[in-house]
């Protein structure tokens, strides 16, 4: 490394790759461009601080930026946008405050997220009508329904921030709409009813939270409903309607529903436009494509986080998988394999947890039966209800657990399963037996801790794949 | 099955080899001798009990036996003791109430369970000194440590029962003494701690609960302290004081220490007495050797739970595992065995969890060094102190994590960990990753659920893996 390892975006993956890379060859130059105010922010984060259980939005950030460059040694600049990337001359294009520069690389990583995918209807553009992927954002939105006489007197910093500062002192909402019955539509949902809103959820699809298995979802709606959220499903978003440019109602085939502010994060987009110029490629999803490595089709630019594709470990395909785990490994590999160690980046298996009000909520693998077919398996599920805690503990509730298996070789391929306790962790196991290969027989023989306090004898794990396993028997 | 499948004992191997017998075998005859009231009796829940978390005694059944009888069609005869096998002759002899006869059998089932070890020193006849293996034992205890006016009127039934009758009534402790800081041992002192009892617990050892690794004890011992626990470690019991009978100090190498109750279970050994009289083979641990599928020495008798071995999955050698899942596991699949479709009883990893007090404690594999050494392993160990939580969502709490790779293949071969909360599930993941053989390496890289509430972004297995991976390079 002669010339510097530059990052493209200080988020997960690019802080990752720059710390890893500093700590495995101090000696190298590690350039970190970052085109907002923060890095290391916790996105995940941003439901809990719109409810307010976290005070300070800059509570979510990992790591302090001095103490990135003090303690570090990495060449951190905030407030610097990469806007264009030239292979041949081994530069990026930066906009500074102070004015545009070439920036020399000698190993390039884009690490340039990904951003809300608003939905394609009339009135996205009004006042009141909200995305959260970004720290300034999250604070804005926070700042928008909050009661005037708790509302923090600070202003909005960082990108987006000037814009967003219009909306705050304006609004005192009573109905918020979120678009999308997805992960993080559902985690504000909670957040939002959390503040004592009137709160309204918008899917075209007939359930919510589609990736955790439709099996599961109908406990989980009607936990939302007990909890005073209103599940509009099969009901598609024509649009909103403003008054004075701000957002008044949800338009939809049905009725238009009044609110006052809404969500519209129907999805996350990966950020690809300075790698598109440059011609790097992007694979099936969008994202872009890169090998085991993170490297782009170009050897010495490497790609990791919300913005480039991962392996799908049990069909082999491509994924675009926005997660904070995955964009913490990916960086964290790319960081290793610029100081000298080749280190892959790692496939997933899509174990995704959450918390839906009182429910932890969790799924690995492949539960779709279509899904499933598609990527070549012959799919076989069983649904069983069992108890949280052994039956004489107090306190123990009822587990939903479903579970798929390939009939052709008798592998665990999925599960999903939701409790007010007990799933979070447990789907760790099995995502680790799909990683293994395991078939159904061998899952229902591990050997799972006991205690009354914490399951029945038979883990819930191993109680499904005894019932899947007798069924392919 | 012309002649029936006889099974010695109606506890939880007992009643899990009889009911799956049944149900894939129909037409088979299965006859189940109890010599005790109960059946299927969950005496893991005995502590909780004791605490009077649970109410009745007759909660902990997991099966009436009535609905046994009736709805499954099983042969159960209560307070028939088997006492003797003839090979032979097939035939087990029974007592009965209206007297004995022989009981032929086409398949043996032992399941004879296991007993607790009494500290060989004097005293451990006088009244107040009690063990809790058994349901009647444990709800004697619990008349005996309750105060008079809440202490229930009814007596004590089953086996055992009308000895320790004459206890009730009798005593009103104030401290109570545990022989042995084991994992029955704590698990009582927080059931007495929660009585409001002054509690002491004496082990020779140096440690609390050497199963679950010393570099977690420590911060186990400190939250035993503040929960109010006097632990006496170093401490040599050399037998019980009485007067009148009656128990009233623990002796040690040090000082006498005051006390009006004792439980004296510094283990748990098989029952073996009917196998040894019918020449059944006996392993290194003492208890009843069998082959993969619960088989003895003779080919028409198998022994299943507390008084049979187990085989460890990691060190291959026979081990004495006298747990519930276990036992559920070994007399299931000798139930299958013997209706026709031979199924192993499965290998442990020696996977344990357990609440101590606001600690859960979990372990698995093999993690001490020199049991590692001994097993052919080349032990290197990491220990991490992480978070529960999100460092920036409420209510977390310290984790630690310790783990131990065999530097030889990379292989995780153990992990043991302490926590508030996330542990109990969590070593389920360490025990699948331990028996596919995984190495820290493949571990580090597994794809875990993240959220907020749940956990760090790299999960704290993932997070120990990691620093194992380092060392090992």
């Amino acid at each position: 490394m002669t010339d510097p390892f530059v990052v493209v975006g200080g988020d997960a993956a690019g802080m990752s790759a720059a710390s890893k890379a500093k700590r495995d060859a101090p000696g190298g130059e590690v350039v970190v461009l970052e085109r907002s105010d923060w890095v290391s922010y916790g996105a995940c984060g941003l439901p809990y601080y719109v409810r307010g259980e976290i005070a300070d939005v800059e509570d979510l950030v990992v790591l302090e930026p001095r103490a990135v460059i003090e303690d570090r040694g990495i060449d951190l600049r905030r407030h610097h946008e990469a806007v264009a990337v030239d292979r041949e001359a081994r530069t990026v294009t930066v906009d500074a405050d102070d004015g545009r520069y070439e920036q020399p690389y000698g190993e390039l990583l884009l690490a340039t997220g990904g951003r809300a995918t608003l939905p394609d209807v009339p009135g996205t553009d009004l006042e009141g009508v909200f995305s959260i992927r970004s720290l300034a954002a999250g604070r804005a939105l926070k700042n928008y329904i909050a009661p005037h006489d708790v509302r923090p007197a600070r202003g909005v910093e960082g990108a987006g921030g000037d814009e967003l500062r219009a909306h705050l002192d304006e609004a005192d909402p009573d109905a918020v709409g979120i678009v999308g019955a997805n992960k993080i539509g559902i985690e504000l949902a909670e957040a939002f009813v959390g503040r004592g809103l009137d709160v309204h959820v918008f899917d075209a699809g007939p359930r919510v939270l589609p990736a955790f298995g439709s099996d599961v979802a109908e406990t989980i709606e009607e936990h939302l409903r007990d909890g005073g959220i209103t599940l509009h499903l099969g009901t598609t978003v024509e649009g909103f309607r403003g008054r004075d440019g701000r957002v008044e109602a949800v338009e939809t085939a049905v009725e238009p529903v009044a609110v006052d502010a809404v969500v519209a994060d129907v999805g996350v987009e990966p950020n690809v436009e300075i790698a598109a110029g440059a011609g790097i490629e992007r694979g099936p999803t969008g994202a872009i494509a890169t090998d085991e490595y993170g490297r782009t089709n170009d050897p010495n630019v490497y790609a990791a986080g919300d913005c480039a594709e991962k392996r799908h470990l049990l069909t082999g395909e491509p994924i675009h998988w926005p997660f904070a785990l995955a964009a913490n490994r990916a960086g964290r590999a790319v960081g290793r394999t610029v100081s000298g160690s080749p280190t892959p980046v790692g496939g997933v298996v899509g174990t995704q947890v959450m918390k839906v009000l009182d429910l932890q909520v969790a799924r690995t693998g492949v539960v779709d039966h279509e899904e499933a077919r598609t990527a070549g398996f012959d799919p076989v599920s069983a649904l069983i209800t069992t108890i949280t805690r052994a039956h004489y503990y107090p306190g123990w509730s009822r587990m939903v657990v479903h579970a798929t298996a390939d009939a052709d070789t008798g592998r665990l391929i999925g599960a999903n399963m939701v409790a007010p306790e007990g799933t979070a962790h447990r789907i760790n196991a099995v995502a680790t037996a799909i990683t293994a290969g395991m078939t159904v027989e061998a899952v229902g023989s591990l050997d799972f801790g006991y205690a009354p306090p914490f399951g029945p004898v038979w883990d819930p794990v191993l109680g499904v794949a005894k019932v899947l396993d007798e069924k392919l028997r």
